[in-house]
């Protein structure tokens, strides 16, 4: 495993490698991670590494790893910089045969998304993207229920993504993740809706198992003199005949991280919170609301148990989540290399085509999100 | 106290004896209870009324009560009926020199709700409109701290409602209270919407203290065969520049009368759940979250303390927060009958010009929830 | 209904009034509210009393009771008063005739809880002891469903009542309800045990319907100065094996009134909360957790439904328990009144034999609390 | 990183190494897995270490390793088998020259803990044990707040540690954990109490700072026929004249692992489940309660943001609580290895002297526990 970014500086760098590492199937092995050569080789040293596996530029550390042998070179990268830098050493890690993980949204533009995707099928290596949220056992488990029809036809999805650290203008401040997520011209076109509604959005295709055909949004920006939205919500519709709503603020000042989904069908519904993650409640129009609880063997579906590390009543979190992407990934990436099929319960992680589909839904949510002149605005593929 | 509806099989009219009765208040003297003259009689009875006092029709009573003396006589109406059946007697009730108290929304149209608010400004009489949610001294809380700017400018409100009651077709079985409501004859341009929208509505303009100027809306029935809506969403611009969301479904199943709402400010927000209604949450930038448990003296605002009837750790209810109602608009009445000022506090109840605005509310919704040749509808008046 | 005690400075008075009052059953018609003659008949003004029904003493107002006609003279009275003052009103009330509604605990001393019970028996008068808890029907719903043996044979009973408001010794203060009850000439043998550790063992012996059969205690008074138990803890053995833990405290600083009772069989347990009164958590060994939510008609068990005013989702509460026992008692002298059998579902309420057992409780806890050189107490009877 | 125990089949070995990787600081680099050679080797391989460091016997593995070049040998050993084989590991590893960790209870005896005691201090190697719930970083915050007197004095101090997994006779039916725990030939003297009440007992103590001089309990099997306490009960006394009540119960029927603590002092107090990690209740009795969320940095103390991964919003769990005390325990050995002075807040773990503490804890507990004729057993060194 190699990366690009994720210097001691940065926040999700770290989390990659700690959902990477917890495991034990995953060695970083070298990295470029910074633009600053003096951070990069700093930040190599404290993750153990030695220099000569430590990159000036990313450029340099596909052409250099290319050339080790195979039972040295990395196996993959994981890209975890700012959008705008996330095409560039994705498409030439594909090109130097690495597969790739990849920090959402999956690129700056819709075009790149693309052509990443006709990248991936035409090497055939793997990319996983890490939507967090799709790793949590509770989701899984939420997703298989909804998937056998426990509770019928799904009617109403309401998805939510709170969060309120944009409240006031700080990237004006420095030291924190909102300079580039602020600036359109390293997030892309979306700020909130890139950064928190892509999750929002792919957390309710993903459960549902149902995609939106067409939405009705207003995004914008709160703080005065910010040039990208802090804030939105879309009406929802899905191929189905299902209507939703998604919420994903960055000013709802006090909330931290409160992502929610409720999925309603014709006899009951499901609720699940990240912040309470480890619990899945069921509820029911004929019978008493049921609480799921992570880990219980007897109480869980197959896959998501699949996903859970320990026994309920241990709660797993944020990280662990992650590692499930990582671990997926990385079961499938070693198929892939020992020439073997997958196991399918491996493949349940995001991939190349939900990075175009997310690439898709800030186009038309930013669309629709600043057009007061049509009302629904069609999913622009 | 005198009544129109409310006979022993219905749901509402039992709730508006136990908020009346709870504070020695109001005594009830006379009825009508019923369009069926035989439970009219025997509901009264159940109710230790002497058969005299029990009237065949509304019509009569209130013609009959005019005539006996004041020490005798009613001295208010409360209206429980299905919609189409509020305007009726509440203007005779008017025009008897009755005070009246109403259910929710006020009328069948707003063209009534107009006749009425004249009808009210030109006798001096008083009516309340029972949106029983902002009876509930957590709500009355929150409204305190939000006028006070506690958490700086608002921006955003996220008021939502959803019930599951109606996922099925019940109102072809019959014995319950989905019959009139879901026909458009006897609940009027609006099902979900005008049941529980109407009360969400109020309750953020209540809260807040802002109005709405325009709104986004979907409406749509599920549920085949019915004719009204049994779902909706909205998005909402306020006077000063917030926006917000409101949800009402009663296809949300498994849910029973989930009211709740989240505001935002500047600095911070709130949250209050009708199903937790003693907790008002309050969320901060930068410090911990905090929670108000009602009913304690230090703790709480001023306003709220007055509706509060208990130490806190004593939880109050649904019929607490109705009875806030029942004895703001009574105090308010033995005040106008002694010829005095009534304190400002008693005047905390929805009145009059809330049932118009609600009725508005019907009008603007249902007007944008149908139409996707326009996005935004303005408030109509 | 006639009241002893309840001037309009006490605080548990009113609560017996709005409860009383709430269900239309009971009219307040006379009443001694205080020592102080003057705050006795100003109270009774402000309850709408003649001044001819306001009683110097209670001596007076039972004398002068007995001799107005039946339709006039009060049924019942209720006793309100400290500790103290809960024998001397109760024996002449059942004397004089009157049925009697008594705060707990029933009295000051053991040997008058065995002389109460004496004139009851010997009157068949109806007496009723106001443990608030157990008129919640989340609790009817728990006993109902352990009584039938839905969680297999009780093993655990863990109950605690946490307070705070006597972390400091604020009954130096006045002007609150601690004087009192700090107070072993007016409160009894017992402090904190007294005044909630008997609601914390009414309501386990109530649900379980197991009685406590010996116990390891300590008390303790943690506050300087003060000369009773401000908190106390127990080890519990019942009847059929099953042992448990009581926890009473007044000096859990923070808490308001945090009663909640668990209990475990050999399948399951379930839990309840009093400040999130409408929710029982029924926990399985095999199956999820599900949450019983008070007011759903297919959900709850008969008995509970019947002490539910409103459908689920309208939160009832303590007041609406406390007008459960009114309402089950008023029922009862309603049918004795009329020579009727009354319905065994109105008999749901705490009569003179728990009064007597909770007194046989403070013995017994206040024995075993102080001595050191016994480990387990059994029950005095 | 060696390991004895944890072979593929076994429980708490792989959250060992859950733990211990995902900060990679620590490979493992040998072991031995099982007493079952075959299970050994193959579980060895599945951790993807070469045969020869896969070791027959855990005596096997101390001789060779330490045989080794510095650079190439384990530098510390993870014990995770059952108690009885806790001891012969440790001993032989402290006298080989390397550090320890090892699972709770120390060992199976007191006097074998003294032992380890003596040897620790004799090589001056360092010994972690894994009281998991020490590690979490709200327990931390909580510690803190304790400590600096947020709440005054401490007065009470209740801790309960509910699981039901034993509630029936498991241990018949093989393929569990149940099987050793339930055995006192080698789980020792305390079934639910060595297992569980242990670790409730440490965090009372880690949190508070206070120890217990003497204690009166009750313990019990109410599992027919099995040898060894499935439930216990424990009143507390603490130095400074606290008083606290500790239950462990493995018979509580449909709880998983509902570790929970409470602490109140003089102005108020605090909360934390285990079950819903990421929040620290703080209660107040002059102010609304607050809820510390952890990862927000302003909002908590500095050890416990020390010990914290990802910012506010993104909960961690029990793998990270376990972690924590892996990465301070890896960061102390390296500094001694380094010949360093370790950072004061490496040392933020249980050690030797932790686990005599616990071993006396289960020698006082079960002495009371079973004897009625004493009510208090002061605290057994």
């Amino acid at each position: 495993m190699g990366m690009v970014g994720g210097g001691s500086d940065a926040f999700i760098g770290a989390v990659h490698r700690l959902a990477a590492f917890m495991d034990n199937q995953c060695e970083l092995v070298c990295g470029c991670f910074s633009v600053d050569p003096d951070i990069s080789l700093s930040s190599g040293k404290s993750y153990f590494l030695p220099d000569d596996r430590v990159y000036k530029t990313y450029q340099e550390m596909f052409e250099k790893e290319a050339k080790l042998p195979a039972d040295v070179r990395m196996d993959f990268v994981s890209i975890v910089t700012p959008n705008h830098v996330h095409f560039g050493p994705a498409m030439m890690a594909l090109e130097g045969g690495f597969h790739v993980v990849i920090d959402k949204p999956m690129t700056f533009s819709l075009e790149e998304a693309k052509l990443l995707k006709a990248k991936v099928e035409e090497t055939g290596l793997v990319l996983a993207l890490t939507h967090t949220y799709s790793g949590y056992p509770a989701v899984k488990d939420a997703k298989a229920r909804l998937a056998r029809g426990d509770f019928g036809k799904i009617r109403k999805v309401y998805v939510e993504y709170p969060q309120g650290w944009l409240s006031k203008r700080i990237e004006l401040e420095g030291g924190n993740n909102a300079g580039w997520r602020t600036d359109p011209k390293r997030s892309g076109k979306a700020g909130a809706m890139g950064d928190i509604g892509t999750h929002a959005w792919h957390l309710a295709e993903y459960i549902t198992g149902l995609k939106v055909t067409e939405l009705c949004a207003e995004l914008k920006a709160f703080v005065p003199g910010r040039p990208i939205d802090d804030d939105g919500a879309a009406l929802l519709r899905y191929e189905n005949g299902a209507t939703g709503i998604l919420i994903a603020s960055q000013v709802a000042a006090g909330e931290t991280n409160s992502l929610k989904i409720r999925v309603y069908g014709e006899n009951g519904g499901l609720e699940w919170r990240q912040t309470d993650p480890n619990i899945l409640w069921l509820k029911w129009s004929d019978r008493p609301v049921e609480i799921i609880d992570v880990g219980a063997n007897a109480k869980m579906t197959e896959g998501a148990l699949y996903n859970t590390r320990t026994p309920q009543g241990h709660p797993e979190g944020y990280l662990e989540a992650f590692a499930n992407i990582y671990r997926n990934f990385a079961n499938t990436v070693q198929a892939k290399l020992a020439g073997e099929q997958p196991d399918p319960k491996w493949l349940d992680f995001p991939n190349v085509n939900d990075g175009v589909r997310g690439m898709q839904f800030i186009e038309t949510v930013v669309t629709a999100g600043y057009d007061d002149s049509q009302k629904w605005v069609k999913w622009i593929e």
